[in-house]
């Protein structure tokens, strides 16, 4: 098989992620996320909040790689529901399985360069990945926070379970923490939480 | 209202662009892709089909920044189908006002980057612009040829229709439009056009 014709079926299989479904909600439709449509939103919070970045001289285009391909491996492992202890206990599992299919699909060189760009965000190896943890963490308390934080209440999620889940965005994004643990505080007395 | 209040807004502004559907469908489920997915997709399409860009030297972060941000403005105005003549003819009137209240809605400075981002890509000024627009392209023709032609055939669409749009793709990306051209003639056997 050429070159070509491995990077289109791999762009092919990909599209399986628009059918991969978060707990989170979309805005005014307010139907579950999809993760590819999730992994666009965090592209765009990386170029959008880099006046915020803890760490300065990050390489904005590698925070970029992380972000789009963070999710790829959900196509075949599903997305885990972070609060989902089952779940999470077979998560790394599943999802070192995909990733040895779906990046296999790309030609050597680039299925290396995904699996290393995948286990560098995997194991927060580099300041781009601790930055893209932490954009992966502020897009879903946002998009929790802009639909009445709907999602908690149905999976009966406690203050201290956000709280602590929710902790890394203080590392890589200071300010942008404080502001969130006061929208947190607010969804507290409006009864958001178990 | 400070800046970070402002880019929150921005962000959570744009998740409509998840409730914006095209006529091109999503493979496997069948159901109407979103302009936000959509957009995912092509940035993935920008990372992994670089070694086909006929213009060496292009900045990757900068094609990647015009495919995240390049239908924001349907989030007011729409997805106009390309093969909507009526709808052409008002589409950039339409779309002036959106970017005119969408970009806005960020601090002055990251409002005037994404609209000069955005202005850049359909005059099509540069390199760069000119790949965004063949990536566009091509991920729409992919979306129809990997979906049985659907939307084609749904849309009486002809072959003389899909090579004048897509014949940009060349500039770009010529030896992938080589390949696209097989793929349509084999598309016009299978009867997929009107």
């Amino acid at each position: 098989m050429d070159r070509l014709e491995q990077q289109l079926r791999f762009l092919a299989e990909i599209d399986k992620l628009k059918n991969v479904l978060r707990r989170g909600l979309v805005t005014d439709t307010l139907r579950p996320e999809n993760s590819a449509e999730h992994s666009w939103h965090l592209a765009m919070m990386a170029l959008m909040l880099g006046d915020h970045v803890a760490a300065p001289q990050l390489d904005l285009l590698h925070v970029v790689k992380l972000v789009l391909i963070h999710d790829l491996v959900e196509i075949d492992a599903g997305d885990t529901f972070c609060y989902d202890v089952e779940g999470n206990a077979t998560k790394a599992a599943r999802e070192q399985l995909a990733a040895d299919r779906i990046f296999r699909l790309l030609p050597d060189d680039q299925a290396y360069e995904l699996r290393a760009l995948w286990d560098e965000f995997e194991a927060e190896l580099t300041g781009e990945a601790k930055l893209a943890q932490a954009l992966d963490r502020l897009q879903a308390l946002l998009q929790n926070l802009n639909t009445g934080c709907m999602a908690w209440r149905k999976h009966g999620v406690t203050k201290a379970q956000v709280l602590d889940r929710n902790q890394k965005i203080g590392d890589a994004l200071p300010g942008i923490w404080k502001e969130m643990r006061r929208k947190i505080d607010q969804a507290e007395e409006q009864g958001s939480f178990k």
